[in-house]
């Protein structure tokens, strides 16, 4: 039995791999379609309670003020006219109950019947895994890729050491 | 044996669902590539035989209308002056034998010595598996990102109640 | 035990399935944060030694090659202004030690302050698993999307004969 007990442990750690990454990567798939519905609390909820959405122009703690951004009038004149937030597809790492994701972020926008291109980023998320909620993001930071050291710094920060195997 | 017969039963059920999240995105992944090379009958098999595929412009049912807009006079020009659907990553859903999968496309062409982006469209893909023929889309909504209702209205149905976890 | 033992050698061959397709995926979703942030060794190291990366107006071939194109100036200029190379989400096949990836490329810049679509392009990726290295590119051929035949004629070879399911 030694050998069984092996092989099955084995393949619920691995598995369990798989899931935790499938996990985040879904997490990230849903911010696009939340966001450009104007689903604040379903935004908001992505978030742990006083998760951090650290964006250029804005600092956000909490689901509170990551709810008003969804609800803003700025953001509902994007929604309004016409507003595609693309996410991904995410690089991600897990390692016990920890994880982060980086990836680009394009905002399409209709302007003028037409769609205009208006800003491409580049983000790093952050996430914990708690029993009660699953996987949360603690922190997600974006910094538009307009020239700013920053942006890249970001993106090499989330591939951190990572191995491809 | 129970405790190892349990734990086979649990892993196969866990393995599964991952397989099938696999294979709806992987059917959503083979559409830009089968549709940019006109493969007419490669992109219909991706339906059902009587599967919808409803666009703004044009509703199309069952592989032959599907394979016809493929095959058309515009999408050949398309084609021919350089394009690419642009399609996900997409959030998957997987219950039993049906699944749905939320995501954008942006259509892409060639213009004038340039890229353009034409379009930046809401997707809604609703999936069934059979038996014989594995998972197939039953009905694909899409619509257009430009300020109209429904498209916001297709990315919040496609997302549902669906728990991030 | 025959049940048993069969049960367990039916799980390793399916989750070593997915974890290959997910090596695969995860190894090109690294590329662009790794090339935008100007890792000319890391960028490099997602090749074989003597791995090949032809696209339309560069062939090179080895770590050396790669390396430095991503050092050339030409490229530093790009990270400078502000630019993101969005690859796929791919499309997998996994067969032994051999994988397929089909996806496009979007390269995204920034130019008098705002952004451009630059370029859309086919993309095809061949990998091969190695004991020692694991999964590593053999061969990345690109060719842009604008109106080229063998644009069209990369998306189909790769996605080949490939079944949906």
């Amino acid at each position: 039995m030694t050998d069984v007990a092996e092989r099955l442990a084995a393949l619920e750690q691995r598995l369990g791999q798989l899931e935790d990454e499938r996990a985040v990567a879904r997490l990230v798939a849903a911010y696009g379609p939340l966001v450009d519905t104007g689903n604040a609390d379903g935004v908001a909820a992505l978030w742990e309670t006083d998760g951090v959405y650290d964006v250029d122009e804005l600092l956000m703690t909490g689901h509170g003020e990551i709810a008003a951004m969804v609800r803003s009038a700025a953001h509902q004149r994007w929604i309004a006219g016409g507003c595609a937030h693309v996410v991904g597809p995410p690089h991600v790492t897990v390692a016990g109950d920890d994880a982060a994701a980086v990836c680009y972020s394009l905002m399409v926008v209709n302007e003028d019947g037409g769609f205009v291109l208006r800003r491409a980023t580049a983000n790093l998320w952050r996430l914990r895994r708690s029993a009660s909620s699953g996987w949360r993001v603690t922190n997600r930071t974006n910094r538009v890729l307009d020239g700013r050291e920053e942006a890249p710094a970001l993106l090499a920060s989330g591939l951190g050491a990572v191995r491809h195997d």
